[in-house]
């Protein structure tokens, strides 16, 4: 490391403390108030910094909102990864679709992710992001699905993007219902989403799952 | 029919609808800019009313919110209300659901729908209008899987109230991925979704399907 990169180094730090900041205080605003209701001011406030620290480092509401997509999109890879080693891939697609749903209780992602939805319809710009976001993260589950179909666990006659089209509606759909449905909750829906993932996937559906 | 209400039948018809009117022009503003951003003004010109016009029939954003949620709701029994005597009580909700992907591909209700979600979390009010809309629904399909078990088509030892919030998320989820992802289409869709909800339902897997 060069005199010069040593320096920058606490530099970079705290630039990326900073953009951490700014996430964060935006991602409760919009949870709150939504996109176009959140001003940058408000988020500004949230974050306990001045217009000219906010404009530094995010020129627009955009570039925030392209940023947490980012980054929630960054933990993708690592949380999918593991299923590429798995054993048993059906079971190691389950198990990550039910981490998928009990984090989607847990986090002010619903509404953001929602309003992610209703934003690309109308917005070329946010299309892109969710696109590109989205990509990543089927072509990952395309793999876990063909190696699933090597090992024999998964019918080999499914056509494998279209199968994960199937799977992520699905934990989609399920993490919005347990969010909004106040009957529903993990312990009745897990049991659900098993069974539909297993004989979905299964070459000859098993009897009596 | 007495004389006075012959006389108040026109008038009762014009008012049905200037709220159609209104009702449909709000739709469009708010599929283009969102609840938040879509302005009063913007629903009285894109109805080619006056504010005054439009204020007889509705005093706020959330009552037109509202009384969209319930047009669109007042159309599911009659959508769902064959699968109530169908012989084949499984392929009626396959038929059933193709119906409603089909139908989310040619309208407007996308962005309002998950923008809807994305309030429901925020705002009591839309909360409670979508959770009135979703518990007549799911009603009206825990009837049909029941009646499903009944005849033997569906296994009797599935939860009904799960198992209808398990398709129901299926088919949002899927709906929402016909209109955001470029590469879904209903075609490729179908089969998987045929596959799913059988297989899902059946007492024993059918095999090879």
């Amino acid at each position: 490391m060069s005199l010069a990169e040593s320096a920058s180094a606490p530099r970079a730090r705290r630039a990326d403390d900073q953009r951490r900041r700014i996430l964060d205080a935006a991602v409760a605003c919009f949870a709150r108030s939504g996109f176009h209701a959140a001003s940058m001011q408000q988020i500004c406030a949230e974050a306990g910094m001045s217009p000219g620290g906010l404009y530094r480092y995010f020129p627009s509401k955009d570039s925030i909102i392209e940023a947490i997509v980012e980054r929630d999109r960054a933990e993708v890879p690592e949380l999918l990864a593991p299923l590429l080693q798995a054993e048993d891939v059906v079971g190691a697609l389950v198990e990550a679709g039910v981490r998928f749903m009990s984090g989607a209780l847990q986090t002010e992602g619903l509404p953001i992710y929602a309003e992610l939805c209703a934003e690309a319809v109308r917005n070329p710009h946010i299309h892109a992001i969710h696109e590109r976001c989205e990509q990543e993260i089927q072509g990952l589950l395309v793999q876990v699905v063909r190696r699933g179909q090597d090992l024999g666990q998964i019918d080999p006659a499914l056509d494998a993007v279209e199968a994960v089209r199937l799977l992520s509606a699905l934990a989609d759909g399920l993490a919005t219902r347990l969010v909004l449905d106040p009957g529903a909750d993990l312990s009745g829906l897990t049991p659900m989403f098993e069974r539909s993932v297993r004989r979905f996937l299964a070459a000859q559906p098993e009897p009596g799952q």
